[in-house]
Formats: C-alpha cells, structure tokens, sequence
C-alpha cells in the first residue's frame, strides 16, 4: 500500500489540518473535530449538520458553506462520528431557528446521529433528521438495514441548504430535504477496491478483467460480480437499475460521480452515456455534476445519482452555493 | 487494465461528448476537436487558446469560459493538437483584439502552436504565444527542450484569462502569463504509473514501495526513485525543490495538485505540509487550489506548484471565473 499519508492514525487529523489551512471560509475545530463556516452560527437561519466517516471527500466538509452545510462531523475511515462531535456541531450552529441532521442511512451513522438529536432534545434544541437512502442496488447490506445512503446525499445537502439561506422554518427545510431523498436514485460500479489505510491491503479483490455492478462505497459488497464491459454497457445498467426502481422522465439533475481513483476523462466517457441512456428512457438531463463528489478512497469506478426535479427544485439547486466542492452564482 | 471507456481510439471524442452534454456554457466542436466558450468570439476582448494532449483533464477544456480560456485543442491522449485544430480555435475566438496561445513547453506542442501562428499570421491574425515551463525537475525530458509546462499552465490561463476579460491588449496579456511563468515552479511526485489506454499497460514500473520524484505529467522519467516515504517528507521534498530553484517569500499561490487517481483526503494531508513547509522558508501560502487540475490519467500522486504573487497577480487571480473546474466569485 503506497499512500499520501503521514501515520494510518493521524490521517483524518492531518487532512483536517489541510482543510484548515486551504479554506478560509473553514474554520476547523481539531479537538472536537468539526469542521465549520466560518460564520456559524447564522442568527436565525437553520442549520445544517451532516456527517460520517472519512474516506468520502469532498463529502462532507467540502460542502460546508454559504448555501450548503454548516457544519460536518468527520468520524475516522469509514467509521461514524461519535455522538459528542454531532452534540457539538449541532450547539455550534445553532442560530434559534433548529438544526438539521442529514444522516446516510448506515447503522452507525443512524444511532450516533438518534442520540446526539435525543441529547440536545433535553437540552431543548430543536433537532429534525433527514434520513439519506437512495441506493437501489441491495436492500440490506452489511452495515444497514434498508438500502444505503450514498450520492443523494448531495443533492440533499445542497438543496435544503439553500432553501435554509432562504430563511424557510426547520419544517420547511426537513421537508424539502425528505422530498429529495424520495425523488433520488444511485447506482454504483467498482473497478478497483479501496485500501484502508488501517487495513493496508484492498478490501476485496478483483480479478483483472472482473468488475462489481451495484458497489456500496465503504468496499461493501454490491449485486453482482461481471466482466469487465464498455462505458456504454456499464452507464446504461446503472441508469436501467435507477429507472427499474423508479421511472425516470421529465428534468432530471444528474450527478456522475467518481469513486476517488478515476480521472475525470474516464467520468465524462460515462456521462456521455448516462445522458443519452436517460434520453432514450424519456427523461432530460437538465443539470448534472460531474466529478469526485463522494468517494470511497481510492476506489476506482463511478456512481450514477438522479433526482426527478420539480421547478422548485431546479430553483433550489440553482441558488448560490460556496463551498470549498460546489461553488455557483454568488 | 481496467478503464471506463468504449474504446481507447474512442476516449477522446467519448469524452468530448461528455463534456459538451454536461456544460451548456461549452461549444464543443467534435468534428475540429475545439471546446469554445459558448459565447466566443467575445468582441474586443483578447480570446485565449490552450491546448495540449488529452488525459490531463480538466486541463485544459474545464478552464474554457468566462475569465479564463476562450477556447481549448485537445490532442489524442499524451499527444499534441494538430496545426489545423489551432488555427480553427484561433479564427474561431479571434474578436479583433488578437489571440494569445498558451502552450506547455513539449517540443510537439511547440511546433504545431508555432505552425498554427504562422499560418494565421498570414491570414493577418495577430496572435502572440505563452510558453510555459515551470518545472524544475529536470532540465530536459523524453519530449521536452528545457523544462517541462506542468501546474503553471492553471496560472497562467487564469490570471492572464482576467486580464483579457479586463479588457488589455494581446501585448499586456501575453505580458502578465510571462511574469505568472516566470514567478511559478512545479515538482510533481508519483506513486504509482498511468496507464495510456492504447497501450494497454503501465507507461513505467514501480516497486511495491518505491516512488518517482519528478515525475513528468505523461510518465516521463523524474529525478530520481526513493523508497516511499510519509507525505510528510515528500511535500517536504517537493517544496525544497522549488525554493532551491526560485527562493520563495511572501504571499504565495499554492497549488497541490492530484495526478489523477489520488484521493482528496491524501491530497489535503499533502497540503498541511507543503503549506507548513513554505512558512518554514519564510513563505505565506496566501491562496491554494487543493485537487485535480492538471492530471496524468490514473496516476497516483501529486504535484505541488508555486506563483510568488504580486499585489496585481492576486487581483487577477481573485478576479471572477466561471468554467468547468474553476468557478468563483461571478
């Protein structure tokens, strides 16, 4: 295993120090591990809490900021946050108006998020969760129960924060983020595993020509094993995967997002295909990201996120953003 | 060898595909290979081309748009644009005020950037040309007289892109890249090799624990290989290079830039350290990009580039921008 890294211990830490440094719209509490904006908190605004292991950046301090997040608890390698860090988030965005929790469903993730919330409760903090599970690929997996969250988790984040920017009430804003959630889908496929640091080997293996259709992002294992095809072979199952759970048609914000070891020529490859596959199923993609969004270390492979937009919506994910991954309009 | 694409003659027009379905501000013209700004030619203003093989995106088609490139020639993977796609791109921005070529210093690069003016010149085109060759590992390369263009191509397409939106002459545009080259070095580091898809397999071989220093961004030879090393003592390596070449101090444009298939999290574990370093030598890193902007297929590792700013380089680099892979302040 050859990595970027100083000691497998102090990786989140060091990278935390990193954030710190580049963004100073950041502001990085490194013995609580939180990572802020620097204006938190926002005097009547909702705030925004997400949070989850590392080993998925941008997600989720890179999308702490102006019309996203207020704040991200980062727990180690693919391993939740403890309930103090979400306490502490949670108090120190608090701005009179109610925080958000936006959880991925995973079984850790769900009960350190559950007792934070009950926490503050008793300290009358208001508190409503949004619960992220948008991938169809497995029902149960080996960290969940129910289908997993993954790159809806985005859309999630962006959207119900600007509506949150917008000054809407705590209601509003879990509701909005609830109807995100409802309306998203993800898929992915794996080339490669990811290699935890602690771990220093793969997670799984892979043979040369062999590839994973329906790959969680912690190395978790997906549907099935294939051979290895085309772009286009790989674009349209995933997208056929999206549409056999729920129909597709009409606006669609599209994300293709890359696993952490693919360059971007290799996503918009995938891209092309995802467009004109959704076309063919009779949807529009009429806005998409394409990049690293939520990864799973150095995995190679890709994921296929999609949300059937309403015009509200499409008004929300347009609003400006500033973020240190996602930065639009302002 | 394991990539998401259809076909390896295929990737580049795939890709291509992809980027003009994904970014309505793009022109994409398939059949010469040019991505214009949508809006090009701007009227007045200087228009900027760039280009240079493919497989170091987003360089340079994600800097094409407003502040930044006017238009971009994407070669087949870790080749040159022919004369004919320069030319088409030059007549295609060219809004009266003349054209500035960008172009990494790659002897093939040169030659067809020099045909391509010549010929326009003919045709009473004004264009001058940026040469940029920011990196000191060494002296001359596999495809290279003198140093090698790496990070500083972002640099200058940004800085001297907000001076054209400014509204200065070809002269005082083609001015500002020179002194943004001038003041930038680079020094990449590798951990592992990329593999070019029409061959099939790694461009170079490392060892299990075995790194290259100096890497160039096509798997070119470095410097030297070392055993691997915490990132610690690379970005420690990396950023002794550059100072030994051009001592660094005060306020500083820092870029610590992924090869591809590097994590964000390493990337920023790198960043804490090149920025601890720079201070060590007396430098503020004042303003950073931390990701993938100038990559080398699947690599593994990062480079990290250098610009000692003056009070006018931090304007034009704060300046508004709005293209794929920069985007900020508009």
């Amino acid at each position: 295993m050859k990595k970027l890294i100083n000691t497998a211990e102090s990786m989140v830490t060091d990278a935390l120090a990193g954030m710190a440094a580049a963004h100073p719209g950041l502001r990085v509490d490194a013995g609580n591990r939180v990572v802020y904006r620097r204006s938190a908190p926002e005097r009547g605004k909702v705030g925004l809490v997400s949070g989850g292991g590392s080993g998925h950046e941008p997600l989720h301090g890179g999308f702490v900021g102006y019309g996203m997040l207020d704040a991200a608890c980062p727990g180690e390698v693919f391993t939740s946050p403890v309930p103090d860090q979400v306490i502490e988030a949670t108090k120190g965005v608090d701005g009179g108006a109610g925080v958000l929790h936006i959880v991925k469903n995973y079984t850790g993730d769900v009960l350190n998020f559950e007792m934070a919330a009950e926490l503050c409760a008793e300290e009358r903090l208001e508190v409503a969760t949004v619960l992220v599970n948008d991938d169809v690929a497995v029902k149960d997996s080996l960290y969940t129960a129910g289908r997993r969250g993954t790159g809806a988790t985005v859309f999630v984040e962006k959207i119900a924060g600007a509506l949150a920017e917008a000054g809407a009430s705590l209601a509003e804003v879990a509701k909005v983020g609830e109807e995100v959630n409802a309306r998203s889908r993800s898929f992915g496929v794996a080339l490669t595993s990811c290699t935890v640091p602690a771990a220093g080997k793969p997670t799984f293996e892979l043979e040369e020509s062999e590839i994973e259709l329906g790959i969680g992002i912690h190395g978790e294992p997906g549907r099935t094993r294939a051979p290895a095809a085309p772009a286009r072979d790989l674009a349209r199952a995933a997208v056929d995967a999206l549409h056999d759970d729920m129909p597709l048609s009409g606006d669609t914000l599209v994300m293709v997002n890359g696993m952490g070891g693919t360059p971007l020529i290799e996503l918009y490859v995938v891209y092309a295909e995802v467009a004109a596959r959704l076309r063919e199923k009779g949807a529009t993609p009429a806005r998409s990201l394409v990049g690293n969004y939520i990864t799973s270390l150095d995995m190679q492979g890709f994921s296929v996120t999609v949300c059937r937009l309403t015009d509200e919506l499409t008004r929300l994910w347009d609003a400006p953003v500033e973020t240190p991954a996602l930065r639009w309009g302002r």
